[in-house]
């Protein structure tokens, strides 16, 4: 049970339920999930939260699939059940295979091991992982 | 400074120094980047770690760049300053623009934040993302 | 279920049992939450961290609510349900209204995204964040 | 060094440098930290961040000190040196003392062990803190 | 319920199937945890992660007991439940004591109090605590 | 540079210095580590701190090793450098060798690795590994 309530739409205010209406327009179905309607407790974190979201996970350099597996990797690394879930359903819906989500994690797990590694052993950065893109005014193309 | 010695190729056991020509040939430069030459001052581990990794980020159903980007992910969400610099390196080397790479920025921190969120107001999992995936035969083909 | 036992006060050695009557004097109710029933499987552990917790959430320069405020923002960063629960719980009974709770969550969650910003794009501190504050002496007071 | 260069006004984007010179205005201060300067190589990820964070730390139900103590607190959790230094800074300037600031880590500390030991012990959530607060309809306020 | 199927023995392909008997072999058990009926799913995941934790967990300089308090330990810090109670239950079936098991908590606890603090206050590295160890040649050893 | 000032023993109020000296005659070393003279701006967390350390640290169930073994993963899963080169210091001192230390790295990392595949892959508790010790009374002894 969360925290404060999942609300049904007639129990939003209007400025909540506007939003909740552009996630349906958007995703291009009724189903609205259980995040939304937590958040809908307060409209402003709601609004501010989905335009963010809207913004970073619409188009862009990286592809949509890539995306979700990126989100899919931090939520476990956060440890957030969650958005793993939602997430993994989002990524299946984009055409992630069994196989592919069998290899995050591989990737995921791999990456944790190492991490470890390097923080518990404290490596040195090596000079060459140092230096900066090679132009400033390439960035951000 | 790490907490053992970084070891140059002649400091190296004969097993530890197999290893590191091997990471030699694979990638197909001299240059041996710390992480594997503190390893190399326990051989066994240096041998299991490079062994997995390679198979782990080797030819698979994820391409390489994603999964440098998934790399770099995890290593920002688990404040590993070493891995972030050296992984980001790799996926320049493999084609990662600077515009992708503020993306992957953008996605890392969007999905830390609704992490916390799912989290903090603990947001109960919707019944539809609780199902397994249709037909366990299909899976890890 | 927990690791150990949820322990009922005629369970619990003499120290233990102790230490639960004064939770309950402290707080000035009976009821007393698992936490402690199943820290009470270790006396010694049980009295020293209800003794710091005393100490630590008691009277001093910021007021209780919001100790309890950052109490569970701590408590989503690491991801712990009881904590967040219990807490919330706690600063409901502070006062804390459901605004604020909306509120402390948009915080929480606005840090997490520009921590992982900060981490994954390794910004240097700006000199002017390294300094001291003014004067040693006034330190503590 | 941070993996992109910390522009320069005169090296920004034309969208990017009027986030910046909005964040002198609200700020009233000609210094704009490092932060700003990195996430300015992506004018949508900079605009986007302000605008949400200049709306999470504005005036609420919250009163701007705690918020930044909040903050801290998730910096520390998150392991984000450049963060808490930053917001430990905007603390100070907002009158926190030395004492609160001593106070505030005590607290982080007493959380992140209680986490430990509730994690731990795997301590089953108390029916008393499963439930949501008395009135829906109060909740947003 | 897994994102992926928890395998029966005869929904297995050959390869993880093989890898699943040598875990009864080596555990001279017939009970194979979930954990592995899981990862069966990947076979190569399956071999190479249990090549791997056969290896570290395996005879070395450090006691088994205290490997599996060390993995406990960090289990507790990335908060997953299903690592806490399986490598709890392999502590238990290798001696370890209640007694034990409530002494690794407070450690865990008190570790996790004091890095906050370490992390928090932005401690500087003593001179002393940034050596190497006196010689190279006795590292690995 | 730590947020407030590394006190010398002629900076510090009279309760600072008689723990600071308390920490001399418990060591028997005259050297006292910046953890402790940072600390010494707020003494009754130093007081305190110390308190629980002594006691957590000192005579029980483990020996001392394998507390400084656990120590020091837990302070890598939190990314706390400061407390893995003072610990990985007093491990040292007491006697851990340079393959004891690798093979802690390694089993942390495995750890590590393990944690993300069971929380990635949300695995379903076992339910042999739900269960509750055989006796309550033999618990705390």
């Amino acid at each position: 049970m969360s925290l404060v309530p999942v609300l049904d739409d007639d129990e939003m205010k209007p400025e909540a339920r506007a939003v909740i209406n552009e996630i349906r327009d958007v995703r291009q179905t009724d189903f609205v999930n259980n995040f939304w309607r937590v958040l809908a407790n307060d409209p402003a974190a709601l609004k501010r939260t989905w335009g963010s979201l809207r913004e970073v996970m619409g188009p862009g350099t990286l592809d949509p699939l890539t995306k979700e597996l990126i989100y899919i990797a931090v939520s476990i690394a956060n440890g957030c059940e969650y958005c793993i879930r939602s997430h993994t359903a989002a990524a299946r819906a984009r055409g992630m295979s069994e196989a592919q989500m069998m290899e995050l994690q591989s990737v995921v797990a791999m990456a944790s091991e190492t991490n470890r590694l390097a923080i518990g052993l404290q490596v040195p950065v090596d000079d060459v992982f140092k230096g900066l893109p090679p132009a400033p005014a390439s960035s951000g193309d």
